[in-house]
């Protein structure tokens, strides 16, 4: 859905279209993006709204930075700690290496607000890419994509609509498959434990579904989540909390693979045989997996990889060489260990 | 130890003093530091033998870069992916949050000669700081981070020459406090596991060898380790070598928190008891160890808190109110848990 805007051209939108739409005057519009503390809060809320229904991005040149693009790359993660993510952003950084290309990251905390912010900082400094994990930008962060004026690679999850280019897999199959190899293998009682629950985690929650409903054994007391980050620890508890809750409970499919540790952990307290009592899935397949005792049964995923095809994809584009394939889907591994081999 | 230098005053070097000390003309330098390829190898090495022994970085307004700094924070950390370094990083952002500051990030890869690269990358850009994991500069990179014209803030340890500030621990007195721990609890043919060993993890294991040999029970069969990366995986093996080599060992100071995650599973594998037959002490507490079954000893470390006091250091001296004390020492805390409860 695009709306007529009042400026000339197709360009990008300017300083003057945003005082326009605003109805005040463009040093206004100018002082309210730079101190906003010297503007009242109603100027400064009526201009943002401009901004933001414009898609608007402050000119580079009026804050006296260089007037070509600059040699970076702008990466939003969200998060600098979990592990997933710290592998895709080395994958970047290694594939950048050898290039005049730097980094700049951004962490949005798992928040679409926080990731618009972001991404009007990182676009009024003209990066010559951006990489964006996920594909659920709130509109305003989609427009200000759109308007990057640069390649955008979308990562971490594949979907029908990209932005401009994009390189994951499938969130919904990954948590299908778990679901079915728990099923193939006998457990009947399949507990879904997932923590943040941001929408990828809420995919592999709905992949997990599919596979119960299609084997007639769903139950919602089956699904134990919560918003808190997730956390070995937070694994723990949350499996006690669904032992509580379904003490019948035979195999749990774990959103990622610190919960599955957590899972294992008190296995081992709890007396618990894995995977004689209990089969344990987790996601992503970090090192640690192959090596717990029992070692732990994961989808793999495909995270450095994701990195690396980004920074291919982005450079390619800026090159002039932009890939025709514009969805790359390197699809999930289940790596099959003796959490889930009863 | 400083040289007379050919330059004028007692400024940043130019280009022309690199030109003079090379004896090659100002515009040869210039090409040869931006397009390294246009010239020989052996005019590069003369050349970059000039810019090192000067410590020179390239002018930005040479480079049609903006002439005041950059609101830019560099931060070198030897890993993208070691959890121990993504908490530094994290508290350096949370505390760059609300201010006009951005963060890039360089990996040296526990590279002298890279961290010197990317020093010269950095410096070129005129950052408002540099924060620089670890005190081992090779004398280059010293020299880049003296000649910087920005607050420094050397984190992760502390010691008796700070290029300009500093804030971390000492890894020998983690070291020693984990090896005497274990030594407290009983245990007397305590191995010592370590893999990467950086400078940092050198300084643990001379924590460690002076515990015991204080208490009269060193020998160096009981060290074990490798200058591979760090993994669980690598944990197990590892343990297993020791094992091997020293049938008797009933204690372990593993140089991280990985290692003993990996030793812990390996006994479990082996049967062998924990704490009865083996006691273990990882290093930085990361959240897993107060999960694990039985829950393992580690000397915590105060990562994020490293992180945003590093900042407020730099933030004081770009405000110019440098803080007078230029060392903080945040110290370690043996966290003691059922791994060595015996």
């Amino acid at each position: 859905m695009s709306k007529p805007r009042s400026r000339r051209g197709g360009g990008r939108p300017t300083i003057a279209d945003v005082a326009r739409k605003a109805g005040v005057g463009a040093i206004t519009v100018s002082r309210a993006l730079r101190e906003p503390g010297r503007v009242s809060e109603d100027l400064r809320r009526q201009i943002q709204a401009a901004v933001d229904e414009l898609g608007y991005v402050p000119d580079p040149n009026a804050r006296a930075l260089a007037s070509a693009r600059a040699e970076v790359f702008g990466v939003l993660v969200p998060s600098l700690t979990n592990n997933v993510f710290a592998e895709v952003v080395r994958g970047i950084y290694d594939s950048l290496s050898d290039s005049p290309f730097r980094i700049q990251i951004g962490n949005t905390h798992y928040s679409g607000l926080e990731e618009e912010r972001l991404l009007q900082v990182f676009g009024s400094q003209r990066p010559a890419a951006l990489i964006v994990a996920g594909i659920d930008q709130t509109p305003s962060a989609r427009r200000l994509l759109e308007n990057a004026g640069c390649p955008v690679v979308q990562v971490m999850e594949t979907g029908p609509d990209p932005v401009d280019m994009m390189v994951g897999f499938s969130h919904l199959d990954g948590g299908r498959t778990a679901a079915e190899h728990l099923l193939e293998a006998g457990y009947r009682k399949i507990g879904f434990i997932g923590a943040r629950m941001d929408p990828r985690s809420q995919r592999r929650l709905a992949g997990y579904r599919a596979a119960m409903e299609a084997a007639g054994l769903f139950d919602p007391r089956l699904i134990t989540t919560t918003p808190v980050p997730s956390s070995v620890s937070l694994g723990r508890e949350l499996f006690r909390d669904a032992l509580a809750k379904m003490p019948t409970l035979d195999g749990v499919f774990c959103n990622n693979d610190d919960i599955a540790l957590g899972v294992l952990f008190e296995c081992h307290r709890a007396s618990l045989d894995v995977p004689k009592q209990i089969g344990i899935v987790g996601f992503n397949d970090l090192d640690m997996m192959q090596v717990s005792f029992p070692s732990v049964t994961s989808v793999r995923t495909h995270r450095y990889e994701i990195g690396t095809r980004a920074v291919a994809m982005a450079l390619a584009a800026i090159a002039g060489n932009r890939p025709e394939q514009r969805i790359i889907d390197l699809g999930t591994e289940l790596i099959r260990r003796e959490s889930t081999a009863r």
